[in-house]
């Protein structure tokens, strides 16, 4: 079944989501902020059809996440790099982590966000960078405000 | 067509997004943190096929992330509520909205995190509790490790 588009929803959630794609364009970001850039290691990672990876590398280009770049002429063959909007969406990505590792950690592996300096795993809190309290929490809410249409 | 399970992968991203569902569950958390309880009012809300909504409600209770209760008896009817799990999918929500306001703002509304006290829109950081430091930057990365298992 085709799923609906949420292109007509103005919440910026549901455009978000409409442009990201789908699970399998998250985890293909998720495999480009690890590092992966070629559709060889795409595809071993994720172990989807190639006719889907190749689907969802071109809407993820298509959207502006990521960026073609030839990296061999004979034959021709090109890398899939994260652009700077791909980049700004590893926060929401890293949410996703936490949120996937408190209450649903898997059982065979550890995927955890790590302070580099002390090797301590950070669970990451969303918080206003004016004030360092989370924006999840009192004194903060989500404001919609709809502009008329023949506004100046 | 029908996408394949993510559950079999140990990535706690793959099984976060394998708990909440799809594009839809994600919606009907965002209108329950909005304040909607009521299968009319997510109904009206998302304009989607009834029974679409009822098979995205029953998966969100099925992963404890809303429960069922019953506010009226004759004719019975049920609200969901979100769960502790529910309200904890938030942060990444916020950080998903964080991502569509900055890269597809939607034309004929605006919808903001803002401090209630000042009033300001604000940007939200993922940040190290410990350090205030993003965590999307220098010195923290994603670490898997993996564990034996016929470990002790």
């Amino acid at each position: 079944m085709q799923r609906k588009s949420f292109s007509d929803m103005q919440c910026p959630i549901a455009r978000g989501l409409e442009h990201v794609g789908e699970w399998w364009s998250i985890l293909i970001l998720r495999d480009a902020f690890r590092g992966l850039t070629r559709f060889d290691a795409f595809s071993e990672s994720l172990g989807i059809a190639p006719n889907m990876l190749t689907r969802r590398l071109n809407a993820l280009v298509d959207a502006g996440l990521m960026h073609r770049q030839r990296y061999n002429e004979r034959p021709p063959r090109d890398e899939y790099l994260l652009t700077q909007r791909g980049r700004d969406f590893r926060p929401a990505m890293l949410a996703m982590l936490a949120f996937g590792n408190k209450h649903f950690p898997p059982q065979d592996r550890t995927v955890e966000i790590v302070n580099t300096a002390t090797g301590q795993p950070v669970e990451p809190l969303l918080v206003d960078p004016a004030t360092g309290k989370p924006v999840d929490g009192p004194g903060y809410k989500v404001v919609t405000t709809m502009h008329r249409r023949d506004a100046a």
